[in-house]
């Protein structure tokens, strides 16, 4: 393992070049114009993959953004690791608030800034290096290993179920693992166990077939920002529960002995508070800061719009307003019965002098794997290898749709290996990965492979 | 004056492409990019007066866009009148609702569309027609006139006051006449005698240094825009009444003949329903249409953006939202009392959470002339000639603050006829008028400035 590991630390300066190439493409998912840029790059790692070893490698179309896919199946013995990654990006704006443009990656003490450095580019990339490393060092694998990179993960997986369902005897491993989230702290080390589920709605509404004057109209005419504006508000109690009717009866509460080792972590809310810039935390009443993140339910506006919002004034009584909510769920919540009861209770609230349109999609269900999987132990001990110290076993309050597709269609066991720092700014502007997390990121990976082959399976 | 009226009717042509050379220029007074195109506005106004005849014209300064002056002071014997009207417009955003481009005049079964065609560039341009029939057939006018042509309505006349009081003696006059309005209905001419007050006010929030993971931060982070959609949804209650404090305590309430006097006049509902689009009418309980729309204070959100409003999907929790908000004021509401208590209250619903910011502007007091005053009669009667139908005695819900203004310093009667069509989509796309309402303003504005020679101010 030493060579292995020598080896990556020899090549650190072409790797960082080669992982700058893969930022620059704007590979952002949501956004049709830049469909053409997802291709590019999901046909940039399907080469560097073929490149460095890896075989069958090709990219798979889906009903919108391909999957890279490759295997190396030569280690009879050991266990076979689906490696997955996720390469597309979030759109960067707002853009006046970057400090550097977001696809120029630049190093600024120590810290790589550009869109998806962290989320997701830099850590997949970890892992590539270090299958590279062992290919250039032993000529083969510690484990069997499949990689699936996905172009879909910011628009929540859209295809990616039914492509694992589609390929699923290709696709047959004993573990899926992946970097999709950050470490529990500066220097703590962490292997997330659990995932929220996630909902999106777009809500429309529409009042008059265009815009009114405010002086002739005022008094007379339906508002659609107000109206917009009562039904967000009654969408939350005032101790911030959400008001959709059933949204908590499936709600599983914690155990004592969970909620003790959540309140045991050690959480610095100074250092949170400061990253963020937030003024002051809010949120569910009677729950702790990490349970009201990690466990329980959420609703978000993430955007709304309507009317005149440039510089000035403009007397109007806006025809049309718009807002996009994100509800995050937790296990045993089911999505399609939350997004059925969220839609038929917002139609509920908008009153006759509207037309409400609203458009919901499922982007997946919470995930959870247990705490006592023998798998944790082998990928704890190359995490500890790695660090010097062990790992927390955390959860997330973020969403990635396809593990719950992993753990329905293949029936395999899921860890998350946190690499990147806390306060990354990811989905946000000036998104950053410090160099040194992405250089021991691809040590990390390297150990976490090599316990891995002692692993016996079920 | 048949001579007048049938050079109005010969020239009608030549008139028009006129109209389309001044609606051509894209005098869009609150967007900074378009101040040259005011000031253009300005310069082809000016020249167009002196070429016509009348004497001392000149573009005059002001903090922001200039005021075109003209006068013309030879009939010793009769009154003077300032004829008040304004060149700039609104901005012509969404500008994918319009069926032809805002700035390049178009007829379409006998309107014409453009930004600014009705509201107020047509109309003051009937006036100046009127007075170049008078030059050019008797070489002399009826009465005293001067030009007050200003650049700055559709921001609330911002510098007019200041304006005004600095060169009140130039600007001295018997009365004030003016059309920025439209008829009460088709072929029903009116003489509007109020107007509503007008205050602006933006509301800034800000919760976080940026923006936010949605799941990192759902459960823990405050959303400005769930607070904005909180304050906007509480500045309203039940029965759609404005919840600001002692928002209607100075509020007069209508005299029971004035109640008659209104509820008689020729409204139709439904034909206002379906110009506007409208599914229905709404607004203060207890009061007929025509009392909200022109007599009762309201306030309507013209605009609010927050976070992500482009296509598709991003989780964030944004770190800014903001609101712009219109509120019309009715006679004896204090607009700077107002404007304070909307302040103080909108920050008391504000949580420590946010940073706060509120932005108020007053754009004028409520304007209301008395229905005995013997100006009216000389107008009514120059209206009556033209239409062969007497003018209604109506409101606007409307906002002029420039009629507060001249009322204030000048101590002179005012009265606004109305030209225009009630369904000409000022303020918004589409904005027309009819070609038959043009020709016809020319000719109004001829008989009422001819019937006002007889008037003998006290």
């Amino acid at each position: 393992m030493q060579q292995v590991i020598n080896y990556l630390r020899e090549h650190r300066s072409q790797h960082l070049d080669e992982l700058f190439q893969l930022v620059r493409i704007p590979s952002v998912s949501t956004l049709p114009e830049h469909a053409g840029d997802v291709k590019n790059c999901a046909n940039f790692l399907a080469g560097h993959l073929e490149a460095l070893g890896m075989k069958q490698v090709k990219t798979m179309p889906t009903g919108r953004h391909p999957v890279v896919y490759g295997e190396w199946l030569e280690a009879p013995d050991a266990p076979t690791i689906l490696i997955y990654g996720h390469y597309d990006v979030q759109p960067p704006d707002p853009l006046d608030q970057w400090d550097s443009p977001p696809f120029e990656p630049e190093i600024r003490d120590g810290q790589i800034y550009a869109r998806g450095v962290v989320d997701d580019k830099g850590l997949l990339f970890a892992y590539i290096k270090a299958i590279e490393s062992f290919f250039d060092t032993n000529g083969t694998l510690p484990v069997n290993v499949k990689f699936l990179l996905e172009g879909e993960e910011e628009i929540g997986s859209e295809n990616l179920h039914a492509f694992v369902q589609e390929h699923a005897e290709l696709l047959n491993a004993d573990a899926v693992i992946l970097s999709d989230n950050s470490m529990f702290a500066p220097d703590v080390p962490a292997i997330c166990c659990g995932t929220r589920g996630l909902i999106f709605l777009q809500i429309d509404l529409e009042s008059a077939a265009r815009d009114l004057h405010s002086g002739g109209f005022g008094g007379i005419a339906e508002n659609p920002i107000q109206v917009l504006a009562d039904i967000l508000s009654a969408l939350k109690d005032d101790n911030e529960r959400v008001t959709i009717p059933g949204y908590y009866d499936d709600v599983v509460e914690l155990t004592e002995s969970e909620r003790q080792y959540f309140s045991s972590l050690p959480l610095d809310e100074e250092a949170l508070k400061t990253s963020s810039g937030l003024l002051e935390f809010v949120g569910e009443k009677g729950f702790p800061l990490l349970e009201r993140r990690w466990t329980r339910p959420t609703l978000d506006v993430n955007g709304i719009l309507g009317g005149f919002t440039g510089e000035g004034v403009k007397t109007i009584i806006p025809s049309k307003a718009m807002a996009k909510i994100t509800l995050r769920l937790v296990p045993n919540q089911d999505p399609d019965k939350i997004a059925q009861a969220a839609v038929d209770y917002i139609r509920s609230l908008a009153p006759a002098t509207v037309k409400c349109s609203i458009h919901a999609e499922v982007g997946g269900r919470a995930f959870l794997t247990p705490l006592d999987h023998p798998i944790l132990t082998f990928i704890a001990k190359g995490i500890q290898q790695a660090y010097n110290r062990e790992p927390v076993f955390s959860r997330t309050g973020g969403s990635i749709g396809a593990l719950t597709t992993f753990a329905d269609i293949l029936h395999v066991p899921i860890a998350m290996i946190g690499l990147s720092n806390p306060d990354d700014n990811i989905h946000a502007p000036n998104e950053h990965l410090t160099e040194t997390a992405f250089y021991t990121g691809c040590e990390v990976t390297a150990h976490v492979l090599n316990e891995l082959k002692d692993w016996k399976p079920e």
